[in-house]
């Protein structure tokens, strides 16, 4: 059986202007790599209404899982959690579970559950709520959209917090070789290994440090087996 | 006039696996913002012929620019350059100019010009070579869609080649105010100063640091008068 699937959509302008790097992408998926879940595809969109619910639609039509990072805190341009209910023809509104959550946290720090703090309590009708350990306000889960927010300890604290309850496939093994050559010279044995071994992926990236070139040859499986018996022909047929 | 718009298409397994981090879109953000071209979607696919043709097709379809990184070395992995071609219906082969950059390139450091490298000289007919001046082999320009390589160094000088032929926008100019307090409190403020600015995009952008939280807040518009405007007023009515 083939593993599972699942897309990742970043919302925020911020990314796209060059502001701020992403790196939930990468978080992402090291951690799915890990559970046997395929991330198959990214996409970057910004805060703006029709975008966000036509990727939304789009994407968890097509894969197994989406997780989304973005756009969930209280200001104007938070906007996320009423495009997903959109997205799904939900009613959304201030939900009395997270309401309490928000209540209890800010209670505790003195500070006044106003107007814009009560938005984070916005969740869609049949959504179920994802723990945000870090802040409190938390992300939720409808259909299968996980909506975490965008600040990466969040991100991260959020997403330890949905995994558990995925269904994994077998995980990703992979190996890397290492050679000081360069890639137009391990060209042709690597083309006939892949060829050998179907049921692997045989990827080739080249590098190059202090006038140095030279590739990283990462071959990935879900069998052992099989990925050692590539690992030990590509040794022979491409010595070191 | 608005701004030309632009998409990036990120193609490479070693991304989605989680094995590399994608520093190419970051790196392209910024240098477009500067050159006043709206960077208004990324997607990251796998080395695979029928999405990378999809997205070549619908990205270029709706937005002015397309930027592509990854997929065009030796290796029985780049498939990029064939992708691409097919996207637009356009032949493909090893073409004389490009070859002969390659063999100018592999005679001065003895090493053959094999046909893994010769692989390197496949360029759509109507393409333009994007030229390439740390490892030679090129890029290529394919109507509105620019092809490059995806390791950093590669990637940044061939996009260096490319932005000077594009007919920028207005730059887009911002300014950050970062502020020691919680977004809910600043919220309210926020919300009117973007009903009142509608040719700005203002966003906020919360950080924890030592325990500490606080949000920058960034306003971003290509008139620098309204701008100024704008930040007089934010800082009015948020003060430090």
């Amino acid at each position: 059986m083939s593993n599972p699937t699942a897309a990742m959509l970043v919302i925020g302008d911020e990314i796209l202007s060059g502001r701020t790097q992403d790196t939930n992408t990468h978080h992402l998926a090291g951690e799915l790599t890990k559970q046997g879940i395929n991330l198959k595809e990214v996409r970057v969109i910004s805060d703006d209404a029709v975008s966000i619910v036509a990727a939304v639609r789009k994407l968890s039509s097509i894969y197994m899982h989406v997780f989304t990072s973005g756009g969930i805190g209280p200001t104007h341009d938070d906007i996320t959690a009423d495009c997903i209910a959109e997205a799904f023809g939900s009613h959304i509104e201030i939900r009395d579970d997270a309401r309490a959550i928000l209540q209890t946290h800010y209670d505790a720090q003195k500070l006044p559950l106003n107007d814009a703090r009560l938005r984070m309590a916005r969740i869609p009708d049949k959504a179920t709520l994802i723990d945000n350990p870090i802040s409190k306000a938390p992300g939720f889960t409808i259909e299968n959209v996980h909506v975490m927010a965008g600040v990466p300890s969040i991100f991260q604290a959020m997403l330890a917090s949905v995994l558990p309850s995925l269904t994994g496939g077998q995980p990703l093994l992979s190996e890397t070789y290492r050679v000081e050559r360069g890639e137009g010279d391990i060209a042709a044995p690597l083309s006939a290994l892949a060829s050998a071994f179907p049921a692997l992926s045989i990827g080739c990236y080249p590098f190059q440090q202090n006038g140095l070139y030279g590739a990283n040859i990462v071959i990935r499986g879900s069998d052992a087996g099989i990925l050692k018996e590539a690992m030990t022909r590509l040794r022979t047929e491409i010595p070191r």
